[in-house]
């Protein structure tokens, strides 16, 4: 029998930080047919919450440092725009409920060890020990998993993590029930040749051309963890990933979508 | 068959503004056996976080006035504060998941109309309108669930709610199925015949006792909710209503508690 499918949805903080257009994006994702899990970053929100308390935001390779105050203004913010999702979500018919990593366990995290940088209170993920069952009570219910970026060791203590690591790790690990589509959505069609031009969209790209295009500088920033993380996740055996713009997600979950950037092994 | 046991435990914000006191109350909560839910408050933090914001707190009759600003500002803090507890709970063995009214609609709720006193965007609850069923599927799991005190309504909007009030309303919808206990916990032993001795615990109130205690003001400010909450839950179908010390909690959940003050109708 072949698997059922899930389409899981990572968007950005563009979207959510504009009310009309994140309106418009959920009316488009509550129309997604199927289980389907959105995971959300949080993005300038934490900034300016952080900045107006006096707490300087701290960022290295497009990650934020973590001390413990920014730990409890993020956790704050981030599962204050997830329960705003999920009351919207639910307003359009949706039967959603918003977690973090922390909820059940559903991601089990560590903090990470101090490197060169000391990242603070940031969680790493091990997909292997999500455990698929208790997600797959909630997807086998028909409702819409809605995930911040936070996570919990195994001693309580809450940890900041990557929204983009989230959705590929949860996506790796429910690929052993599920046919995964991830769709990494933002503000730009997809990953563009010229960064000024939305009609210059990469439709494919293979894994062995990723080096040319950061050499290249076409991929930088933001997109590398991004693209880290859809590779990971094909060679972890999800069966899709795409990047393209949050507003188009209802061509983006097409099985043979005309817009964003397919992303391939090989 | 009798029904099965439900403990709800509501817990203020004294206790959460203290770390060290919250980790022994959430020790004592996580040993109660059967069934429980744990609602919880805001507290300071709401307020101090607001402050520093620059957004002023107003208060009336014990009860926040909720601007928009106001309700973003205690959503996240709320949902926030909801995570923190989770994480612990669960490092403690716990199954728990944090949830507000909004996810799954597990507390539906309505906009206050404007009487003489405007209260923004605050929640009303009718208890016959919360889906037992959804919540019956956790408990049935073993699942604890901690609730923060934000509702939504049906547009979508979230809403800033009593947490007392949700405590109440969520033991009168699930009476239909449990014997529920709901504790009100706080920083004192119980009702106080004199507020600076904690030795003067009125053991048990009756409701008809409430306007001669309220004349004398023994009863006044935050409490007045709290006993009102506590008599609907009597009236419809909840076994017993306890206000205690939170950090006596598992002396209030005995059979026959000797600490505390039971109400009582009649």
């Amino acid at each position: 029998m072949p698997k059922k499918e899930l389409t899981i949805v990572k968007i950005g903080g563009n979207i959510i930080d504009n009310a009309d257009k994140l309106q418009l994006f959920l009316e488009k994702f509550n129309a997604i047919k199927g289980a389907k899990i959105l995971a959300h970053g949080g993005g300038k929100l934490a900034t300016d919450i952080s900045a107006k308390l006096g707490i300087e935001a701290k960022m290295i390779n497009g990650r934020r440092i973590t001390d413990i105050q920014t730990l409890e203004i993020v956790s704050m913010v981030y599962n204050g725009i997830n329960k705003s999702i999920v009351a919207k979500l639910n307003s359009l018919g949706a039967k959603s409920i918003g977690i973090c990593g922390a909820d059940l366990n559903l991601i089990p995290a560590s903090k990470r060890g101090k490197g060169e940088v000391d990242y603070g209170f940031v969680g790493d993920i091990v997909p292997d020990k999500i455990p698929v069952n208790d997600w797959n009570l909630f997807l086998e219910a028909g409702v819409c998993l809605v995930v911040a970026p936070i996570t919990a060791d195994a001693f309580g203590q809450l940890l900041n993590t990557n929204a983009d690591t989230i959705a590929s790790a949860v996506a790796q690990a429910l690929s052993k029930l599920y046919s995964v589509k991830l769709i990494y959505c933002f503000e730009k069609n997809g990953v563009l040749l010229n960064p000024t031009d939305e009609n210059s969209v990469v439709p494919i790209i293979k894994a062995q051309e990723y080096a040319e295009l950061h050499k290249r500088k076409i991929i930088s920033d933001g997109m590398i963890p991004k693209l880290d993380n859809a590779w990971e996740a094909l060679k972890q055996g999800v069966d899709k990933v795409i990047i393209g713009n949050a507003l188009h997600i209802e061509k983006l979950t097409e099985p043979m979508h005309q817009t964003g950037t397919l992303l391939i092994l090989g």
